[in-house]
């Protein structure tokens, strides 16, 4: 070994344990991650590391496991703002009586950078380095992520009726033709058109919506059969399923990302695989509002890509993907009938690479592998209360929740260290949090 | 007010938020409870605490919502030394292939002893103060529990074949009644009469566990109902379902706690309801093992008493009681097709006194109310990232976890102070686990 076979690198990370996430169920023992820039430079042994890299600095991390950051799928960050102001409700009452008139009362600008803010701030601090967002005033969104230094696809919204974003389709698809523009060669942001649900956007907005995703390659994520309730009365009103009706105006391929997908036959389920489609499942939510049950293991059998996501912390209520994780690998397995349904790390892929894939970035996100961006996350397995460690995917999904996160990196860049966030002052935050809270709870009462 | 009107108190405890869970749906802003040797003495307004008590000890909780300890009514608390050692497996391939080969290599005294602790430390630090516990050597886990302070029922084992602790069901038997009347009169311990399954236990030792429940007074624990394969086994071996068998028995009855209660049909309700036989929930275990659904809202709606318990740290992994009533909450509206099936208050009642109605001791334990005995936890909900709180109860059950207990309370003892364990010495407990993790892991590879 001579001197100039030394490579510098920015940080190099000693991990106890690593799940690259490519190959699939790999754990290993006491690997470096030397990154340099923005980009993992190599994974290798910490000896090779001793024998070929220098690093500026070295973050020893003797009671972790180090994985790729965390995909949140699916989401609406500002109601975190909402967290808990209504639940124990029906999805179609929940969103009549209370979300939409809370959302005609507050949602502003300021409340939207406010209520993203915390949300990023939770998603952050429980290992999530790429979210996606489904709200209004996307612009807003987008620009906190970016300054955040946080990954975000940000679906401007598409309805068929007007919202404090706009006065309805025309107006959405123009504003959201411009968003696209703004965005699309951001290294952060991945600007997508989020038409709302089947049961809120008519055939002609639909349709304008694919020919905007195919001029630009931008993709859509759209809420699709979520209740037993959309597909029952679908059923009725058109003579067809959501997700036929879907495929006919041409809404489904590789570029399009199918939230939900309750109520599933098998018919959904040769649309979703001779597409291509995305499914991003978020259990909880759909636990919670009673919506249903997705048959993640027949979508995965059938080849069909699962991400997951939270949904949005007022009908979940939180934001820890890794809580998410643990319910999803679950009751995957009581769906299928089967304990060896979505194994922890069939989850965990869910979450990384999967997600990755379903925002048609698998080639630069979702694993920790040289060349790729350096989206990083180490979660501290020396807990008391984890112990004993036999198997370190195996208590990242059933036994750990997103508080364990000690570390985390997006682009190279510290977002988390020791437990601490770097990048947003959250004691700021939570001043204008509480003000918004007690406007909410006044309007609540009244 | 005059001087004479002061009562004296130990501990004052001032609560931001206090759920008392009697009258049920409570939710009381700025309380004092008062704690005076083992017992609550008041719940009253701090106001009202000002101006008629005076105590040596003020604890000052102005972000916290207190309530009263968490009962975990199912789980094999030694079993958390092999926490996540077999993962996404069958139940009876896990327990043939692993579990039971695994207690025969290494269930000791002092394996049992070790891994009680463990699991103490771990539920004390989430917030239990009173578990029920189904494993070997009862006497072991009895004395333990006495000694740190903690409330248990300590169920003996009762099986057709041997184990570490007994030759057969005659040895159990005659152990487990030494047993009770050892412990039977201990403020801490309630000694209860465990047969495993109706699969592992036959007529003649259920017949003479009914006679010394009977005889003695004392509570019967069996698992019932766990898989689909259970309830059709039995049909098909003695043409009866297993509740059916063991009402004919006798084993059903006010004080018989059936743990799982999937696989429900209506003359499943009937029995447990003209018996007034107790259900212990378990969903996470239920999920994880493919088990089934057990319909927790039925149960409910036909006046039948369900308690909540984690089940073993092996098939959950963890026995944090906050995540399982999450679990429960939402899974209970999936199952019962209504989003308003068990509230976040429902959850709560669950684990607190629900259980201890299963216990037989509602008059003493599961509420704050004056005269109980002092078991009582706080959980911080200052945290940034549990913001906005709209309603406590809503947040104990859908965001939080059980790390967000910073007190608790055992007979009117401090277990936890500001997060942190009082009683039990972590560092060397965790010498010991890795010990033991040391040689599991060897002969889970060899």
């Amino acid at each position: 070994m001579t001197a100039d076979t030394i490579t510098a690198a920015d940080i190099r990370i000693n991990a106890r344990w690593l799940i690259p996430m490519e190959p699939a169920n790999a754990v290993l023992d006491h690997q470096a991650v030397l990154v340099q820039g923005e980009r993992i430079a190599a994974v290798v042994s910490q000896d090779e590391a001793d024998a070929r890299y220098r690093a500026k600095e070295t973050i020893d991390l003797p009671n972790h496991v180090v994985l790729p950051g965390l995909i949140n799928m699916h989401g609406h960050a500002a109601m975190s703002l909402f967290r808990g102001m209504a639940d124990d409700l029906p999805l179609m009452t929940w969103l009549n009586d209370h979300i939409w008139p809370a959302e005609g009362a507050f949602v502003s600008e300021t409340f939207i950078a406010d209520g993203t803010q915390l949300a990023m701030a939770e998603m952050l601090r429980t290992g999530t380095t790429t979210f996606s967002d489904m709200y209004f005033f996307p612009e807003i969104v987008a620009q906190l992520a970016k300054d955040a230094g946080m990954r975000a696809q940000v679906c401007f919204p598409l309805l068929d009726f007007p919202t404090p974003w706009g006065a309805g389709p025309d107006e959405y698809l123009s504003k959201g033709e411009d968003f696209i523009l703004q965005w699309q060669d951001d290294p952060f942001i991945m600007p997508a058109i989020g038409p709302h649900a089947p049961y809120t956007v008519s055939n002609e907005p639909l349709t304008k919506a694919v020919a905007l995703s195919r001029s630009t390659g931008t993709p859509i994520q759209m809420h699709l059969h979520e209740t037993a309730f959309e597909v029952a009365d679908a059923l009725e009103k058109t003579g067809k399923r959501p997700i036929e009706r879907m495929a006919g105006l041409g809404v489904l391929g590789p570029n399009t990302q199918c939230v939900h997908m309750t109520q599933i036959d098998d018919s959904d389920i040769q649309l979703l695989k001779s597409t291509g489609a995305q499914v991003i499942h978020c259990p909880e939510s759909n636990l919670k509002l009673a919506s249903g049950l997705s048959p993640v293991q027949k979508f995965r059998d059938a080849g069909i890509n699962v991400a997951i996501g939270t949904d949005g912390a007022a009908s979940n209520n939180d934001l820890d993907l890794f809580g998410e994780l643990n319910t999803a690998s679950m009751l995957a397995k009581v769906v299928a009938d089967d304990a060896t349904a979505l194994s922890a790390h069939d989850a965990l892929a869910m979450a990384t690479i999967q997600g990755a894939k379903a925002l048609g970035r698998s080639h630069e996100l979702g694993s920790l592998e040289a060349g790729k961006l350096a989206d990083i996350i180490a979660v501290d397995l020396g807990d008391p209360f984890l112990q004993p460690v036999y198997d370190p995917a195996s208590h990242l999904v059933y036994s750990n929740h997103g508080r364990q996160v000690s570390h985390s990196w997006i682009n190279g860049v510290p977002q988390v260290q020791e437990g601490t966030l770097t990048r947003i002052d959250v004691p700021d935050l939570m001043l204008r949090v509480r003000s918004w809270a007690d406007r909410i709870r006044e309007q609540q009462i009244s």
